[in-house]
């Protein structure tokens, strides 16, 4: 059902840009966690505009109000409706937009669908804004698993053409965190440098660009997932392709897997301290849809930010003439680097429903 | 759950490789809609090895059963049931390889997560033969929605690093009908004539190799698909993702799309014979999850056959000594050029369940 | 998922009785419509308690915050969340009851379920209270409804063994309307006059009473629903029983059909006004699960409320030593008359699901 | 989606009367349980025809055939596919029955919801005999559930206006044994000769009767169910109704509770051997949905069968003509007997589903 996910944990996204809150619904959670306010609002604002010059100036505290489910500071079992202000709202901007559709948002498929009736200020909800709330209801997921020892995360693998390290096959979760307390989350301080020159050099030319991202779930034990339809692989794809720009997925080494033969691709199985695990991970942890024990691992790749302050070809709505728009007000020349932490978010909130929707008698 | 998918239009896929037979539940065809047996053959031989030197020695007439659903040639609105005998099982070609799993094939992970119960003989459930009911549900698919002026058609776009042209931005159906006809599923018979040297050359080697495959739909209205998590690209990666072997998906031009700057990237509006189109088609006619109205666009990378002739590192179970394993018996030295129409058949049954979920009252 | 039902409109219901609020999630509802916020507060206020000596004393004004999904007072397309604030919480009524189970109330198996970790204040998630939001999202499907011609009405048929007129088989939906506006939901006032009286005397010996509610939906064309488990009546039983109380249901003659021969039970077919209708309607208008074209009609049984003041046998928690309980604090000693709109509610959401889920290519 | 039903274990019924095969998909059974197929046979037997002179003349073996699903007699994990053939159709006898709609059948409302192109022969997918593969689906889950001690039994508790016996408030299982071997599905033969007359008496007269079914599951431990609409009664309801002429239901002391005190209708806790337990079990085991640990108890009604022998009114279609109809063929004057283990099946996979939903990290 549109904005909503998850087997035995469901989660559903609401609100608007400019409308009166954002928030999520989250159902199933397990009841009597402990909810760390100070780490959810640490994890909140690496999504969050405003730290730099990179980012748009809108800046909302985006404070998570837990509105049902939480009692004294722990999960009750009943659903947790989160709430998020929207404070920073100035419609003004936007209002010229409504009739002008921008190139790449998603204004004329939705002008289509409903009629004209869709509230489209600010991008309505298919806002980037929007991913507040999935952070929200993803730092608390992040939270359990990892009194499970389960850890999910994420770098910015590349910006343009500029690309940082990979993760190591094999991460100790304390390299996830190191990435996190950075402004710009990735592993190499000198490659990020650099991409941050390209993206402020797309912003001088009132340009955008896009980038891919690198997540990895570490702790997750084999034989999670289901088959054919339900597998981790379409599990995770059905919430990422929900991200906006999310354009592109692979798990493992992926595209290139199809480059490779076989006798590269395939993943030889050993023993270390016991345990069975494969020499090297091009599966991504993943096969047949359900993980081996080895690490989940996989890269999206997001699209240049649509608005650009370029002036673009467009047409009139609804008589279809054809015009020119110029997008003014707050956008970010990229987005890629604030999309990481949702990154992580979504594939948190994936694994927790994987864990809960496993079954035994 | 698992072996499922759709909303309105839901199939689920039955069966082992070994067993005693394979098919297709679909529940929420439309009643009344005649399906033409000759044409659905046609399709689904597309699918079958044994034509040439590429393929699996495996033969299997694969003729669909109606055994529910259908009366006098057309649907009843009931569920469908379909199957599909296995009449060339040679089990003892694959018997060893029960307690040494197959590095990159689903057996590891099943054996964990079944705990040794699951019957994996020729890859069970996992087999890539499972794919023939896929196809004979997408293939019922595409009659329906070609009468609704819905063409859903796909091409091998490369094999290892050998590629074929892209489909144009707006191809005519009968392109789709003349790559369907051939017996190597590609636009440039120059560059497939170089892709099945490839094969060859890996097959000589005891070796495998791996794909890609471009696919478009063409005909669907501007304004399909729901926000955020049931969007059309969020509803493929589901179901693509569940068919053997495909590690990444793309939507229009994918991760490319990550290199460019949003002046490249976007696709600017016009209106051409009183209709609104977009002047290119990156985002591959899909933004926010929802139709612009132009042709469909997204492409699939296909890891190499696991099942290679070389001897390959694995582990013996339960005990997890070191050992080594060579797979007998017969395999495709590469599964892309098959799984085409595999990838048509998802698709025509993703997009009918779209037009089937999209309500009004 | 627990708190949620629906297919295409699908509402999650959110929030305890004593937390910071309660609300509901509607995802799914149609673009454009109007939202008559003077007749939802209307629809809202015949659940209230406090019009009459026989509710609580719990008044609240239960006014839904519209917090995403309507703007400039039309629905988006976009998720609706809606939020009512709880303001007359006193807790100290209840907390002596959270290690004393309630005889009949959800506490003990809510205590097992969720290891004390659920917010059991005032009943928590299960609280009646709950069925507030629910009356927000039915009223608005309501409004949908009625512009559809399509009407739902209840009205209580029974308090004890007393017992109001029943429906006649086609009723005017100005009966319906007439009903609505009556304190206390009967045909028969002098039934009415008779089941007050029933439920003062129940309350004067500190006890409660339990009742039934018969519903009717008018308008609804022949052919609606699907066979076998997602037909018009275990769409309605699912949602029916999720309202605290309801212990029983019937479609049609229910019960005292299994009394009859058929030759009594079969409802003829005959023409009338070029319609074809049948001439008595024991089967409540579903046959098979699909709409005959007659008006719905089924009947719920309510529990007498669970809390009475007389002292009562119980348990302390978690060590299980037998001893009483009086329940103080406010209580209604008859819940079916405020569960009339609920019902009606339910109903209204059931049917406009149908509607929405109806698929036609 | 109409014919499936369940959240972890999903079970859907494909087929028609007169079509090639009926029969159930199950996907989640847990892997490696035995199926004993003498057990599962003689579970089957009992909703079969033609033990006597109650039951129509359509005698057919019904032995389920295992398409997947299961390896040397145990479940894989994998989707069970069950098939069971149609060998004993005789359409001729209802040719004339397609355009005259029989009365309370499902025949008018499928004719106008699939425009005439649903295989009604037989009753088509809306026949009885659909609940052959749906005890075939039961009877497994029936196995399962008894290794871990809990226990669905059935009997018939009245017919017309002839009661059984009720079952004992803790009933052993071995009871359920009793009941399950007599011809006659009763506690009180006595009672059960005054049934027979009954069932006798209407088929003399050409007509046909009516009965409830009284379902009991013991050994479920308290805390199972999620709150509202995806509690125990909830789930139940939904299969429950999906089973041919239920038309009501009631849990519990059900619609008498309406006409109770709460005094009356209360369950006191108190403890026994060192378990919580409930001194009366008025509210049928569940309370908000939950299990309270007490054994599960509730009540259908089912309506006569709608095929007598009688003339009946009716009108032809399409042209909506009065016109009169006399049912010839094979039918019972009674099919609630035969449904008392369909309706332990229901619960039985209810049962198992809700043993598979319940999550814990």
């Amino acid at each position: 059902m549109a904005s909503s996910f998850g087997e035995r944990l469901r989660v559903s996204i609401y609100g608007e840009s400019h409308g009166n809150g954002i928030g999520a619904l989250i159902e199933g959670l397990p009841a009597g966690e402990r909810i760390d306010t100070d780490t959810l609002m640490r994890f909140m604002e690496r999504r969050q505009g405003g730290r730099n010059a990179l980012s748009t100036a809108r800046k909302e505290p985006d404070i998570p109000e837990f509105v049902s489910g939480v009692f004294e500071g722990r999960t009750t079992g009943f659903p947790v409706c989160i709430r998020i202000a929207n404070t920073n709202t100035r419609s003004g901007d936007y209002n010229n937009l409504v009739l002008k559709p921008r190139p790449s948002h998603a204004d004329y498929p939705a002008y289509v669908k409903w009629n004209g009736a869709a509230d489209m200020r600010g991008g309505g909800h298919f806002s980037g804004r929007l991913t507040a709330p999935l952070c929200a209801a993803g730092g608390i997921a992040k939270q359990i698993l990892s009194r499970h020892n389960i850890f999910a995360g994420a770098h910015l693998s590349s910006i343009g053409t500029v690309h940082d390290e990979v993760f190591p096959m094999l991460p100790e979760p304390s390299l996830f965190d190191a990435v996190a307390e950075k402004a710009f989350p990735v592993i190499s301080d000198v490659q990020g440098e650099r991409m941050q020159q390209e993206i402020l050099a797309a912003r001088q030319e009132g340009d955008s660009v896009g980038g891919t991202i690198e997540c990895m779930i570490l702790g997750l034990p084999a034989g999670l997932g289901d088959p054919m339809f339900d597998g981790i692989e379409n599990r995770l794809a059905r919430v990422l392709f929900g991200i906006p720009a999310v354009k592109a997925l692979e798990f493992g080494d992926g595209f290139a897997l199809s480059e490779m033969r076989g006798s590269q691709a395939n993943d030889p199985y050993t023993v270390r301290d016991g345990k069975i695990i494969t020499k090297t991970n091009r599966n991504g942890g993943i096969l047949g849809g359900i993980s081996t024990g080895m690490p989940l691992r996989f890269r999206v790749g997001i699209k240049p930010t649509p608005s650009i302050s370029r002036e673009q070809e467009t047409v009139s709505l609804p008589d279809g003439e054809p015009t020119t728009i110029e997008i003014k007000g707050r956008h970010d020349p990229c987005i890629a680097q604030r999309a990481v932490p949702v990154i992580e978010a979504a594939a948190a909130l994936c694994v927790l429903d994987l864990l809960l929707s496993d079954t035994e008698l």
